[in-house]
């Protein structure tokens, strides 16, 4: 069983495959192949257990490989820098493509490599983790971290495919499926009140990799991120929404060094404090917030940020985050519970108090 | 007395500004600032001679500045990190602007880095060398180099104006004026019999920096160039002529190391290899060949490969470069003077004579 959809970018628009052993499929890569050269990032966990079978699919191509050290902490321009080591080595040209076959750290180096090899060249998704299918493989977010940022360089550059096995979530670490629901959290939450419910009562289901629970909701989760980012493909407005927990989230995985925490952990944290924060507002009850950290714990995820983690450093790590618009912090909250607005208009004090109970 | 000019790309559309003094008016970089905050890159000769008049232009704004080391050989991937360094720690937002002050160097790497910078921001091109007047600043390429090949690592990002000050070049070296001149014969070569004839009849007036002279070639390359770029953004085509001399030239720079020669220098050399190539096609005449080498000699410029590079060397060079396709070299050669082609049929052995030939 098998879904496809398609993100409707006109001239950029891509399939998003969602299936179990899809990763091994020929026909899913062929089309998107421009020339004979083909590149697979990949890291040291992921490469022994399904880069053989991707470069099976590829068979009747000039097949090269990148093995990248696997974790947040390599999503570095030294690490970034190794793919262009390759490409050249090999003689890549101007039409080959890069196949991302790994998670989140993957896909966003092999993308910025392809929206930068001879200034631009295709590339297809093929995401190995819950996170990266949900989430990061869809949409063109490309780029590495800078020691001072999350993500403070990289592209916009589309995919030409994403191909989401959903049999390669049975090799996830439990660590790594609980951060991947983060951001099928944040789905619900800033979009579907229907889907969080789903969410709420099928989480046991979710946490024991119930195949059926899991396919619908990387669907459901790509059918909202795609239709958000065909909206707004560079995040002039709505697609900001898709940040929530995330400016939170990043001073996190800054200040405790990336790596330390999983991206999904730091969304968490992030989701709770935009409640909290959002209640401070007088836009959700109490019960509301209460709803949320309950939801976000029940799937495994932390609900406190460090300890150590002061109200003034998160404010300092946040003034770097990619919403600053005139020096001004934005930050997106919510309404309700299903429903998200991007606000500039944060009383300090009150953010304050949420930063300060964060740690708590 | 000055010129504007447009590249018309829609909304990516901008005004190429030509004239004596506009380096320090304010009015030509408003209209183009986003946010409130500015960062000038620049580099340590030109800083002293023009970052106040620029930094004077932009009163009213944070500006920051970033003087990176002089020459192609900085054209690295730790060089371009320092201008991320400097945006970060001053804390730059999205609705930043780069300001590129100097020659194509600083062009290329403050380009790439608002091309990269949190995924876009923008970049107002200030060029002070006549190849970037002419070239360079026009058109979006931007880029580093790799040791393995030239503009290997880049993005097309255009900016958001070209403010090209003719004053600036009064104080540009003798072999950086020649080096420029390179390029304006490229246009005349590829694009206009009649600005190629204008330019062997006035070569003594641009060597001697005759304004009117320079103001008339800077203006008439730009038009040209901006013309070529409004109908090919991407180099999907005819924008690969702009590419007169660079395969050859290109292989020269990476095989001497960069920055031994100048960019023009090597395009020059690379010109009269393209000649002498075209002539072995059968397109030009020994006499056409003869006019290009005298035209490029007499442009104070190099008409020689190095000597110890073999031509084994200059295939292996060259087939890194960006136009290659499916494995095939692809060349820019002359029909004639004022027409050139993009060819993947050239026989093996009439390029190889070409490249024997280029040492000596």
């Amino acid at each position: 069983m098998s879904w496809s959809l398609t993100v409707a970018l006109g001239a950029r628009a891509y399939p998003i495959h969602i299936g179990s052993g899809l990763l091994s499929d020929p026909d899913l890569y062929r089309p998107h192949l421009l020339g004979s050269q083909v590149m697979v990032v990949t890291n040291e966990t992921v490469a022994p257990l399904y880069l053989e079978a991707v470069r099976s699919a590829l068979e009747g191509y000039q097949v090269g490989e990148v093995v990248l050290p696997d974790g947040e902490q390599y999503k570095t321009m030294e690490v970034w820098n190794r793919i262009f080591d390759a490409l050249l080595q090999a003689r890549f040209g101007r039409d080959c493509t890069l196949v991302a076959l790994g998670g989140g750290v993957v896909g966003d180096m092999a993308g910025f490599a392809a929206a930068c090899y001879q200034r631009g060249v295709g590339f297809i998704q093929v995401p190995t983790t819950l996170l990266a299918q949900v989430d990061s493989s869809v949409g063109g977010k490309t780029g590495i971290n800078h020691p001072a940022g999350k993500n403070m360089i990289g592209a916009f550059h589309q995919p030409r495919a994403v191909i989401a096995d959903t049999s390669t979530l049975a090799t996830l670490p439990q660590r790594e499926l609980s951060a991947g629901l983060a951001e099928v959290l944040k789905y619900g939450l800033i979009r579907d009140a229907t889907f969080l419910s789903w969410l709420e009562t099928h989480m046991a289901e979710l946490l024991a990799r119930d195949a059926d629970a899991l396919a619908y909701i990387i669907r459901r989760s790509c059918e909202i991120k795609a239709e958000i980012v065909a909206e707004d493909e560079l995040e002039a407005g709505q697609r900001a929404l898709l940040n929530l927990g995330h400016t939170f989230g990043h001073a996190i995985e800054t200040a405790t060094g990336y790596g330390t925490w999983l991206h999904g952990e730091a969304v968490g944290v992030g989701i709770c404090m935009a409640a909290d924060l959002s209640a401070r507002m007088g836009w959700l009850t109490d019960v509301d917030v209460e709803r949320v950290r309950r939801l976000v714990a029940s799937a495994g995820l932390p609900v406190a940020a460090p300890n150590d983690l002061s109200a003034d450093r998160f404010l300092e790590l946040m003034a770097v985050d990619k919403k600053v618009q005139d020096g001004r912090l934005r930050l997106v909250l919510l309404q309700q519970p299903g429903d998200a607005l991007v606000t500039g208009d944060v009383d300090p004090n009150l953010l304050r108090a949420t930063l300060d109970a964060a740690a708590s």
